[in-house]
């Protein structure tokens, strides 16, 4: 396929390594070459979704697709159905292509909202193809992600329903903030719930139904998502800072930029006080940050104390999620899955 | 519910009277109060769903499924039901409001494309909320068509995704034809096909499906539905130029704006000859026609006698719809079924 694409691809292994950490354990090292076959059936399940005969959707679709990402998703889902004794991961295929796919549509359709030029190294979906082909692109990822939930029982696909409609609602409140910091950690906490944890949740406790691990398993698996979805995002506002943007594929200082109150930028500026915290409430309002500002309202944030703050409660979530596994037998893949939390938020990228 | 509507509520029975036309022969008139009471039951689903949780969602939700418009979709359904014999069309209310929500949800993200400023004579929704609450309004109302959906059998859902998939390819073509009048006929079709006509085929053979009329009925109502969505669009680009603005809800000569190239403006351009198809193209091409051009192509178009073929056209398309009812049990219903088959093609809005 010939593509406008302008980054290189790099190979799934690297990708999935971002997710799992550079510290593996060496007993859980093993439990590698299964997985990766696992996450590359779940992509080759995806791939055969957008083969359709759509020609105009189709190139933007794929395109949308590739790469891919860290997979921290499906692999999550993947480690979680052999947490609970499955030998296979084929009953959750769809399911995690779905899942990949919701999540695909709403970072192209983000990317509308955000006017990004970049995604994952390359250009974005509307900068590559305008703005209708992006529009509609997300609506057919939607699509075909609703036909592949519709191979589960109806109470999954309505599990998956109310997630993405958790989703949207994030994503509104996320947009109705920008340049605020008047809405404070609990308004922050709500965006997060819905944005990034309800998704994650959602798939997990669906992997434990379709698993037969009971409602026990269901809710330590929901339980377990959320908490590592927060944990994630938590992550990611301190990578707004100090990531490496060739590895995150985006530049630096987007959130700040794009005046996301962050919890980062809400510690920072709960913490200063006097002339500091005036002139850090000017340089975010600001719409059209020059580097100054940026480096300043980083400077700030440092001596409020706020990305170490905001980077022990990313810690603090990732422990709870280890915590709620308690109800899953031990072994293995339970360790992989306390391992994969705590690896969220230690990532660079 | 507060909102910033601009225009006034018309009541259901005026919006369902413009589907119906105004010459409905008198046997057929005692069939409305059955139909109407299905239609408001079937609105009651949709604002049901509609009334979660979601407060920034609601509003922008709500705002948009307001009027409704014609309810030619429900309305269809209703009748292709009761046509099979059925006493009550509760089994496909459901059903119905998600090909209302999918519509609606098609006209959002539409409006965002396009930047239309108006729809059914108020302002479009990104006009009324911004363009990021519009995007994900889109996709909310997606997710909550596939929730109503999720009620029926897959072959169902699936039937469903298809034409949503139908829809979206139809949308990519379109806006990748904007301005452009060498596309011709076939891509005309290509578009309206999936854009329009795909989406009512599967809801009238999925009404076939649950209402146990197996596949004859099925295929009959497949092929009524795909040329009266056909027939409806032909009509649709005639009324671009010759509707009532107020009933339309928003200005004439949009296509031409927009640059559509409809039906009618591949025919005059076709029919045209010499320096007379010269000033087509060169006022077509315009991206700020002035009225002035407006005024001009629609004179060249009816010199090139373009709305009296395209109307023609549009009434062979309610023919063939009329014709496929055959394997239909003859009855009332299916006898109105026709009606309206021919009312699109003669409604003035």
């Amino acid at each position: 396929m010939s593509s406008p694409s302008t980054g290189t691809e790099r190979p799934l292994e690297a990708l999935v390594g971002r997710s799992i950490g550079a510290e593996l354990p060496s007993e859980l090292e093993e439990l590698l070459p299964p997985l990766m076959q696992d996450l590359r059936e779940i992509d080759a399940r995806l791939e055969q979704v957008l083969q359709a005969t759509y020609p105009q959707l189709t190139q933007a679709a794929r395109y949308a697709c590739q790469g891919g990402g860290k997979r921290i998703r499906p692999l999550l889902m993947a480690v979680a159905l052999r947490a609970l004794g499955a030998d296979s991961t084929r009953s959750v295929h769809s399911l995690a292509a779905a899942f990949q796919l919701i999540h695909t549509a709403t970072l192209v359709h983000d990317d509308v909202i955000d006017h990004a030029e970049l995604r994952r190294g390359r250009a974005s979906v509307p900068r590559a193809f305008g703005l209708p082909v992006a529009i509609v692109t997300g609506d057919y990822l939607f699509v075909r992600a609703f036909e592949l939930a519709a191979e589960y029982p109806r109470g999954i696909i309505l599990r998956c329903g109310e997630a993405c409609a958790d989703l949207a609602e994030g994503e509104v409140l996320e947009s109705g903030a920008r340049f605020d910091l008047t809405t404070g950690r609990a308004h922050y906490f709500r965006v997060v719930e819905r944005k990034t944890a309800a998704i994650v949740s959602a798939a997990l406790a669906s992997v434990a139904e379709i698993g037969g691990g009971g409602p026990p398993a269901v809710d330590a698996y929901a339980e377990y998502g959320r908490s590592v979805g927060i944990a994630f995002q938590l992550r990611d506002d301190v990578l707004d800072l100090y990531g490496d943007p060739d590895l995150l594929g985006k530049p630096l200082f987007s959130d700040l930029r794009e005046g996301n109150p962050t919890l980062v930028a809400l510690e920072a500026h709960a913490a200063l006080s006097g002339p500091e915290k005036g002139e850090f409430e000017r340089l975010f309002a600001i719409r059209r940050k020059q580097s100054g500002d940026l480096l300043r309202l980083k400077e700030l944030t440092e001596r409020a104390g706020a990305p170490e703050r905001v980077g022990e409660e990313a810690r603090r979530w990732a422990e709870r999620a280890v915590h709620a596994l308690t109800p899953i037998p031990p072994g293995p893949y339970r360790s992989l899955l306390e391992h994969l939390a705590r690896a969220a938020v230690a990532r660079r990228f």
